[in-house]
């Protein structure tokens, strides 16, 4: 079981299965004899909480694109510091549902925003902190937004604003988690996220496991 | 009269008359035939306006620093977007109840976060948009913190969580805004807050018409 508490994001296009994934990892982490925290962005604080709220509502241009940037920085300071941290330090793996990889997708890639400055504004205010493993849900996009918009219908997400940009915006987000991948390969796994609930977990279980003891 | 529509901010230590000040501004631009509104910071936008009552509530630590800055320039962002650029574009001035400079003030000064980081944020968040003229309002924060508790108790401001902090806080605070001053002369004026509103208002009136003039 060679590492100690590590921190995992799960990254994807809207609909990939993300939040079921973190809860399988963590118990798959638990299982193994690691214990194992789910969290989420934005959000995972009380304060982050409130920034989601905001940013996840509403129309698509409530926000400026800089000012969403700003903010889902401030809710990513606010989780760093008082929850991924300190959770790692006293020996428990973190596993959240979204990080700055959807950052860099949604704002940069999506939104068009240059991808240096995300990633230096991510140094100077959130600092040096990057997931140990990123486990990227790959999706035909428009697939994901079916679903997601069924659960969006049935009142079971709170998440609407970004599900209604066209499909072309939510390509660019999987290209860009794909070209992550690809470019720092030690540090993301690409999962095929089609398939049933359990063929998917049974992937990501696998490709964990390898990561994990690699 | 020389000036077309101007972009003003008043600046100065928590309860040194600003908001009052805004007011016989705009009443004194629009007396002399150049049409003038009033806004604030954090503010000035329903977006910013949600920022703010997260910002200026709760304890101190509520936020951390990088936060608190990236969500006041991200309220900042939707003001000048949506209000200030758009006012002036008009014809009409603008005088807002906080800037760039209380964050300098503030954030910098007071937390100590780097000069040049929250300038180079305000760069790349907002843009290249300063004020015309900043009037300060210079008083002793000893002064100003009880006029402005007296009001938080009384109900009549929303502002309490700056006002938590001590002293020397404060002061380090009233000194940035001097120094600003100091460094930007053209752009700046010191008005001594120190006396009746009234007194205080004929000499930003004075100012003001001697740099109007210039």
């Amino acid at each position: 079981m060679g590492k100690a508490a590590c921190f995992y994001a799960v990254e994807g296009v809207d609909g990939s299965g993300k939040s079921g994934m973190v809860a399988c990892i963590v118990d798959h982490l638990t299982a193994n004899g690691t214990p194992a925290i789910a969290t989420r962005e934005p959000g995972g604080t009380p304060q982050g909480e409130k920034l989601r709220a905001l940013l996840l509502s509403g129309a698509d241009d409530a926000w400026d694109q800089q000012s969403e940037l700003l903010m889902m920085t401030a809710a990513r300071v606010e989780h760093v510091r008082r929850v991924i941290v300190p959770t790692l330090e006293r020996g428990t793996s973190v596993v959240s549902d979204r990080y700055v990889g959807s950052t860099i997708a949604y704002q940069g890639a999506g939104r068009g925003m240059a991808e240096t400055y995300i990633r230096d504004l991510h140094k100077q205010a959130v600092g040096d902190v990057w997931p140990d493993l990123v486990v990227i849900l790959d999706l035909d996009p428009e697939i994901g937004l079916a679903r997601s918009r069924q659960r969006l219908s049935a009142g079971a997400i709170d998440e609407g604003r970004f599900e209604t940009l066209d499909l072309d915006f939510h390509r660019r987000i999987r290209q860009s988690f794909l070209d992550q991948a690809a470019r720092d390969p030690g540090r993301h796994v690409v999962i095929d996220a089609l398939g049933t609930p359990e063929e998917v977990r049974a992937r990501a279980a696998q490709a964990i496991e390898a990561w994990r003891t690699r």
